[in-house]
Parts: structure tokens; sequence; C-alpha cells
């Protein structure tokens, strides 16, 4: 990077705020995936202002732009392909103000959610969204890419939350949408427009967000299948029922066999599914009464035993298994890959199915994991990627899986988003009608594509 | 309108498509405003098709179109005031699909809301959003506004049950938007941004729409309160305590005075608010606790008397003194004019204060009725609007009462939209990035500017 942009930088930023040794600028290269790509400058914001004056700097000087956060995400949406300047928001991680009457967080978007949740939780109050990188994500992070998690069947996504965004767009501008209003339906909804945007239509400084007050009571219920129809056929049933479990998390035999050699919790090997069930609420009978409800569906819909947990010390054993999940795979083999395609929930069935053809067909082992509730399923392809023969066969394998959610009229991703890997997908995804429109919407705001170039939209 | 015209929109459209006799403009002329204008000739559309060649004719020969539900907005988004086309969407009124499994129905625009509600209820199913016109308003229309209602409070707005469109673009194109899957993060959400749009970005014409399990169990409570103030403080209690009830009515001392007058229900005129809430859900047991703990933090709160329905009829009684407001009010002066303004529910009381003032400064009254949960308050002044002086004081008041709700960090409007009528109020609403984000959107999806021109944005 050109030092008289860097000078420039520091000016803005502090001499603190910005990084540019190869060292540095390593840390800042990657997230989850296996992308890989250095910035050639990092800066640090502490304030709007600045992120303000680097955006306007980087579109006056055309250098692309990327915002960050903990790089957590999914789907490379913050790897710098082409360079340029990274701006890593984690400095900005305060909570701004929390108001009691009206249940509302004002945060910066470098916080990370768990601070968030602990922070709103000591008052009382909750922010249901939880990501499985709930503990290193940021909440800018999490509206980018309209992040989920386990509890999003019953409490919604990060973007059901989101009630206004102070964003920096492409010209430097500073938009705020938005307010304290729980219905608000004046103008278009920049709100809903720039969550799920991964950063390509403006910078997240600030976010307003909706709280509710936290649930005193779950029960937590741990079901063994025999039959993974079954399973799923359950996870309708008690949707038919009328009862909205705070999750519904399956997994199949793979997964279950996965954790259990690893960690040993006693799991049964001769099911093909497990689901694990947590009702939650206010009124501790409601919640008593609806596992029990749970449970007898589930005996009805042919489940073999249903292990309710007793007290806090078994509920968080049965959660162990579910968070076991992902480090039990990584004993299993050195990598894996693991998607996040979601299906209308009544496909469920075929979607696994097809899958584990997928898996026979290659021959190389495929988990599957997810929020069953929601039909959203985390396929997980396990392999060495020291072998290029098994890295060839993990792209086309994950082109099947994709092409399988599609076909079942569901969609490439629930909660990752698109970022730089799914471009390839996108026009199979959402037709060339749906592309253009979202391009003129790109152009419209980001005219000389300085921020976040190359994502979301197919080359 | 041009006889060339005339003939090409009835080959589309059929001879008894298109209508262009004075008596039957005057029909389409008008929504539920004082505003009017006619058109210059009515399409009424059976296919998709048809509504993309009519636009696809309307922007070639830059004639200005206006879609159309039933007529029943709120903010005049619908009246033609440039003339033009206006498309009536009430012939594309099917259900094309109810999917049980996936609990969603994909309909056409036209379709009239109470239909849809009545056709899933039959199989168990429950569309939740219930505007006041639900028995004369299209889901098209409620989409375009993204309409509210009582029970949003515990159920959520229109826009959240929308889980995908087909919109005619402006330039003709279809484009289709989201699928059966309750997550989706791919791409932008265009789904959300048509969804309130107010038909100036395309034609909605039909909508997939997310379904829930219809609750089986209701109690209901209608609750005096000598102070105002205790019952803006009691909603956030309940709330506070993690009670979630369906709805939170609020009725001032003047809506309940004219209700009383009109009707003869036997309510109080010594109170100066009356709440009426509702718990529902599957489990009877849990619904009737919550209305007790609901009446338990009334009474804490400063409630005179709760008085909780034994049984369906006495329910009904209780949602008859809330569906009698509007009636009731017809009664009293030959003219109302009934504003839409949200603030944050804790500034509820405040809000009323101001508005209670504004009502005195002008010697014309206000009645407030709304919901209270949301924040969301219909101020309706009660005029003449044959004497000129006191329309120029309403016209005043509005403008009064917006200043309120922006002071107080609300907003224009919770569930009418902008159309319009509140045009004028927007910058001062949003501010100038914002309106000029929203410029650069509609030009990027309407360059020549024929869908419903001069709607939302300030002149």
């Amino acid at each position: 990077m050109d030092k008289h942009i860097i000078a420039k930088l520091q000016k803005i930023a502090g001499k603190d705020g910005v990084l540019s040794t190869p060292e540095d600028l390593a840390v800042y290269s990657y997230d989850a995936t296996f992308a890989e790509h250095r910035p050639d400058v990092v800066v640090l914001p502490r304030t709007t202002e600045q992120v303000s004056q680097v955006v306007m700097l980087a579109g006056q000087e055309r250098i692309p732009l990327v915002a960050r956060g903990m790089g957590s995400g999914m789907a490379a949406a913050s790897v710098p392909f082409d360079g340029g300047i990274t701006l890593a928001m984690t400095r900005m991680n305060r909570i701004l103000e929390i108001d009691e009457v009206n249940a509302t967080a004002h945060v910066e978007s470098g916080l990370i959610t768990v601070d968030l949740q602990a922070g709103v939780e000591k008052l009382g109050l909750f922010y249901p969204p939880d990501p499985s990188s709930v503990r290193h994500s940021t909440i800018g992070g999490n509206i980018a890419c309209n992040a989920g998690g386990p509890r999003c069947l019953k409490y919604g996504v990060t973007g059901d939350y989101v009630l206004g965004l102070t964003v920096v767009l492409a010209d430097g501008r500073i938009l705020r949408t938005g307010g304290k209003c729980i219905k608000d339906v004046v103008g278009y909804d920049l709100t809903a427009l720039f969550t799920g945007s991964e950063g390509t239509l403006g910078v997240i400084t600030e976010a307003l967000l909706r709280l509710i007050t936290k649930p005193k009571f779950a029960r937590t219920a741990l079901v063994e299948f025999p039959s993974l129809e079954d399973a799923s056929r359950t996870v309708n049933a008690i949707l038919a029922a009328g009862i909205l479990p705070a999750t519904m998390e399956l997994m199949d035999e793979t997964a279950v066999a996965c954790i259990e050699e690893a960690m040993q919790l006693g799991l049964p090997l001769d099911v093909e599914a497990i689901l694990l069930i947590e009702t939650d609420g206010s009124d501790e009978h409601a919640v008593r009464r609806e596992i029990e409800a749970v449970e007898e569906i589930c005996m009805e819909c042919g489940a073999r035993q249903v292990t309710v947990a007793r007290d806090e010390s078994e509920r968080s054993k049965l959660w162990q298994a579910r968070r076991s999940v992902s480090p039990a795979l990584a004993r299993k083999a050195p990598n894996k890959l693991g998607e996040d395609i979601t299906v209308p929930r009544g496909a469920i069935p075929e979607a696994i199915r097809r899958i584990k053809a997928i898996s026979a067909k290659h021959g190389l082992p495929i988990v599957i994991f997810g929020h069953a509730g929601d039909g959203n399923l985390h396929p997980n392809i396990l392999f060495d990627k020291r072998d290029p023969k098994q890295w060839a066969k993990v792209e086309q394998m994950v082109a099947e899986e994709f092409a399988v959610a599609l076909d079942l009229g569901g969609t490439l991703s629930g909660e990752h988003g698109v970022g730089a890997l799914k471009r390839p997908y996108m026009e199979q995804a959402q037709g060339p009608v749906s592309i253009e429109v979202q391009k003129r919407i790109k152009a419209a705001l980001d005219p000389v594509n300085i921020l976040n170039p190359g994502k979301i939209f197919p080359n």
C-alpha cells in the first residue's frame, strides 16, 4: 500500500489504528473457511466518523474496502481477495445504551454477541439469536450475514431483532435507519436491505437491537429415533400441535457416532437420528407441560426413548452432545467442510437421503446435523485437504449438495450467507432477473464498486 | 385515454377487463382517505402475464400506473393523482396452494385477507395479521403497506409472514423472490424491500405466505384504569414479566365515552383508559394462567377492575367495544381523520398528554385508541369537513401530531404507510441521506418513474 495512503489513514485512525506489516496483514487474511488473501492495510476505527473518512478516502482513491468483525464467517465474505483496506471493527465494541423500558440495546457493530447477551441478561432482558460462533462473532458480522442459530426456530434470526442501523455509505455519508418503534412502515425498509448484504452496500457501525424478556424456565429432551423419517415427521407433528419449542436440533447417526467416539457420553449408536428439543418460557408449569406434550408426540411418531433433563446439570449434559459435534468431527478427519443448505422442512428426509447418496458415491463421509425445525441442515464433509484428489471430490460434492437443496425448493444458505464461495450457484438459485435487480441496487448504492467487491454476485 | 391504448389494453385483458366510462372511473378514484382522483382507465387483470404486458405498455407509452387492491388504504397510496392506468387486482383472488406440511399458502395478491384466513383455518392453520380492514382489504394491499393489526403484538406484522413474492417490475419483467424456507440469507432481501414499498417499485401479483398453527384457546380481559399513566405502565410491566399477550389494545376516556354513547355497553365513564388484553395459545391452562398473571399485574399497577370473559359470548362482547370505536366516532361528528403514529412504548403517556394538548389548543376533539403494546396510536380528530376553518385546523393538528411522534423518537406510521398524505413529513422523519438512498433505489428499479409516481417521496 502506498505510503501516502497509509499516512492519510494514520491521520484518520491514529498510528495504532493502522496495521501494515506482513505479520499483521496475515492475521486479517482469512475467516472460518479455507479461503485466504491478505489486505494491503488494516484500519481499526474507533468511531463512525473515522469509518466515514476511511470509506471516503477509499472511494477517492478507488481502493477496495472490506469490513470485518472477528473473521468467524463461513462463506469468505470478509476475505479481501482484491487486497485494499480491511476495516476491522473490533475496537468499536461498546454497548452505548440499554433501554429497559423499551427493551432495546444500542451497540457498536464490533461488540461480541455473547458480551451483548451477558450485558442485557443482567437486567432480565434477552437477545435470542445464538449462532454457534456467539462467543467470538460480532453483532455487525451477525447482521451482515443475518446469522441464525438453534433458538431461531422460536425466536427468529438476527434480522428479526434489528430495529435500526448506522451505516457508512460508499461515498462516506452516514445513514441512520429505523428507531425504537417496533412497528415502522415509513419508506423502504433500508434496515432489512442492509441486513444480510454482507458489507457490499455499506459499513454497519452501530445497531439498535430489539430485546425481549429473558425466559425463566427451560426443559430439554434428547429423543432417540430408530428411523430418520420418523424424526423428521415428529418435527412437523410438534409444530402442527401448536407447540413452538425454542430449539429442535437434529443429529444423524453419523453425527451421533462421531460425538460418541470422541466424548463417550453414552449416546445410542443404533438409531438413525437424535432430536434435541428444548421448550422455554416464563411459566414453569407451561414449559413442563409442553415438554410432556413433546414427549407424547415423539413416542407416537416412532421415538424409542425420550430423556428429559431433570435439572440444569442434566440439561447441560444433553446440550454437551450438540455442542460436541464440531470438535468431534475435528478428531475424525484433518478437515471438514460444513455447508448450510435449507429446505422446506417437509423435505428434510429426502434431503438427507440424497446427501447420504452423495457421500456414498464419492466415498467421503458426510455428517449431518442442523436446525430441523427450520429445515436448515449442516452437512459436513470429512476429508484431508492435503490430498488434491479429495479436495476435488469435496468441491464436486458441495455442488451436488446445493443442487439437492435447490431441487427440493430450498436455498443455498440459511444463516451463513453467500460470500465468495456460493457465488457460482447464485444465478441457478435465484435466476437472472433477481440477480440483475440486486446488481442494480448495488450499482445505485456503490457506483464505483469499492465495498467488498466480488462478493455475493456471480462473476 | 387514447383509444389506441384502450384497444391494446383490451387485447391484453379482454373487453370486460378494461373500464373507461366516467362512472366506472369514479369508483376507482378514492381510497379510505379524503383524497380523490380519477384514473384514465382501469384494467382488471387475471394473470401475472397480463400484468406484465400492461406494465410493459405503460412503460413504452410513459403512462403512470397505479396498482390497487380494495381501496381501503389510509394514506392515499392507491389514489392515481396523475391519472393513467389503474390496475385493480381484485380478479386475481385465488388461493393457489395451501401446503399443510410446510405451513405455507401461495395466493394471488387480490385475495381478501379474511378469505385467506378462513381458507387456512379450516385446516387448523392460521394467518395472524389482522388489520381492521381484514374483511375488505387484499393481501397485496396489506403487503404493499406492510399492514398491522391488534394481534401483531404477539405475532408480528404482515411482512413477518411474507416468504416470497411474484412482482412485475417497471419494465414488465417478472421477478420471483424467496421460497418455502423459513430461513434464507442468499442475496439481498428483495422480499422485504418490496414489502411496504406501496407499489412504487413493482406490482405484486402473487405471495407465498408463512402460516402457523391456529391457537386453540384465548382469554380476554377488559381492564379499567383511573389513570392513563398507570395503564401505560401496565403494558410494560406485563411484557417485562415475560408475558406476551396476543393483543393489548388501549382506548382513552374519549374513545370509551364515544363507544358508550353509541352502544350502551355499560363501559365505565369515570376512567382515563381501558386496556383490552387477550392471551392465547394451544395450552388451555397456560392461557388461563397467563390471563390470571395479567390480572394480578394490572391490579398491582393501579387498575380499578379487571373483567375476564368467562366464555366466547362474553369475549365477543368485550371485543365489541373495541370494534365499535370507528362506527361510534362516525355518530359523533360528520368526519374523522385517523392517524397512525407510533412511539417507543415507554413514551405512550407523554404522547397522549401532548395529543390531548393539541386537541385543547385547536378546540376539536381527538379520540385516542390503538395498539399499546406496539406503541402504535390512532388519534382520530373529529370534525366537519364542510367547514373550511375546521379543515384548516385539522391539517395543522395532524402536522402537530407527527411532530409529537418524531420528537418522542417515534415514526409517522406504524401500519398505514406514507402514500401521498405523509410525504411532506418524510424528510423531517428520515433525514436527507435516507431519502436520497431511497430515491436511488426507486430510480434504479423504475428509471422512467411510471410506478405509482408521486408517492412516498417528498416533492
